[in-house]
């Protein structure tokens, strides 16, 4: 687990509870069945809270809510087996609307290659959406804790496009339709994810929480420093600058720590469409910092979603 | 799927998503990964619509949550290996209140046997809590469409003591002690099914919406009509009368279909300390209905708590 209140406040309870928990810090748990072997995670999105209704549709709150927890399978290399979604619904939306939802979990699910096997529905005030996905380890998962000193830090797609969404919407105006795709509709990076596993990544993490924080996250459970060239972060074009890009969170894409040239970058941009780009290395030391032109800028704070 | 609003929703929409989706309409949705046997269910339970916080102390609420998925593996006769949690917890409660929550998870999950894997915390301005539960099928799981003509139907427990417990709350009085027990500190039947099973239950329903609404579901499963006898409903003894028994909801006690005498009754009884009594018997034909003296009672209206 990285740093930060919310993970203070998990590690606390887990503490407390510590007899019956089997948690991991990672984006995912794992355990076995007669020999299988299998990666759950939930990911919980209440309007209000992680969206405003106005944003977006109910397809595309249904897509995002089942890529969230399908990029935490991704993040660790597992196959997308089925979800479980339970939704909270206001008694005035009708049952179309519930079902548009709906239509846009399966629809993620459908292109991730699992089915949804079922859930819960009960009357809420708000919009509330609860996805639990399982999936298939056909090898050893990709942990956060596994970066080694001297791997190199690379980045899937490019980044920003999320909160320049959220900076247009905060500002009461629309935003530029690339960005609000990135927010509407993200994508799990699942065979990505499965390709940079076989070609030898050593730690994996999806960018939810933004790069820089999520590179911490990954540096805390490495036990190494992980150092960002600021001039090398991929930005969105409707991204504002590269510190946007360092920041913006729910982005589902894949911060790697590899040990190879970048011959991994051609390959992979040319097999999946989607730029890999080396943002950063792995050193001695802890946490994760920002260099610009080889200084370490010191006051980017991270994005915390709690 | 047994008949009312909820159901018909959740058929609509199944139907507009039917591609990708794998309902089973039983208490929980199976899948197998490399010859092992899983099932998984999620509960969704939101204060406001499920509870009030100043009915239950956060352990209890924690507990109640957590056994409400529980009881769904139970309902198929599976083995609880591990389950999610996500909370939803408003800002203004201290972390303590949290970790209290987990404890009533951690201790409701430890005494299944389980482990919780992990989940996920965000804030709301409400308590919000889904589990989602995974069991491990040893042998074929029991369904609510099995029940057979010329079976019994067995229920576990005594019934009424959560409805007696929510009309004390509702009149703004404290609930019976033994009638709170039963609503905040109910117990997923575990072992109980596995016993069952192993004694040939033909169909099995966890008892969620009320004794009378889920012989309706087993009727509709297994297209037979399921008759109860008021007069043999096992009333608990805070429960004002036979009807609030029939139709008090979230007694996580089992309703079985089962073809044998009356040896099944003493057996179960000696081995579990918890009563099992027979309570009507499959025919053919559809729906359930309530006998008393042998004479139809038409006008007992189900539990729906959608």
């Amino acid at each position: 687990m990285g740093p930060g209140a919310e993970f203070d406040m998990i590690r606390s309870i887990w503490r407390r509870i510590g007899g019956t928990a089997a948690a991991s810090g990672d984006d995912c748990a794992f355990f076995e069945v007669d020999g299988a072997r299998l990666a759950i995670s939930s990911d919980l999105s209440i309007e209000g809270t992680h969206f405003q209704a106005g944003w977006m549709g109910l397809h595309e709150i249904g897509w995002r809510a089942a890529t969230a927890g399908l990029s935490d399978l991704a993040a660790v290399a597992a196959t997308p087996l089925g979800i479980t979604v339970s939704v909270g619904v206001p008694a005035e939306r009708p049952e179309g609307d519930l079902a548009e939802v709906m239509e846009g979990v399966a629809e993620a699910t459908k292109e991730a290659g699992a089915v949804i096997w079922g859930g819960d529905i009960v009357r809420c005030d708000r919009m509330v959406l609860d996805v639990t996905v399982v999936g298939r380890l056909e090898k050893d998962p990709v942990l956060r804790s596994g970066a080694r000193v001297g791997d190199g830090l690379f980045v899937t797609g490019q980044l920003g496009g999320p909160a320049a969404a959220l900076a247009a919407w905060d500002g009461l105006s629309e935003p530029d339709a690339l960005a609000r795709a990135r927010f509407v509709r993200p994508r799990a990076r699942i065979v990505e994810a499965q390709w940079l596993r076989d070609r030898g990544a050593h730690a994996m993490i999806d960018v939810s929480d933004g790069l820089l924080a999520d590179a911490g996250h990954l540096a805390a459970a490495s036990e190494v420093a992980c150092v960002l060239d600021l001039n090398a972060v991929p930005v969105h074009p409707a991204a504002v600058g590269r510190e946007q890009a360092l920041t913006s969170g729910e982005e589902y894409e894949l911060l790697v720590a590899l040990n190879g040239d970048d011959s991994v970058v051609g390959e992979f941009s040319g097999r999946f469409g989607l730029s890999l780009t080396r943002v950063g290395r792995v050193e001695a030391g802890s946490e994760a910092s920002v260099e610009r032109d080889g200084v370490v800028v010191s006051n980017l704070s991270s994005f915390e979603h709690f």
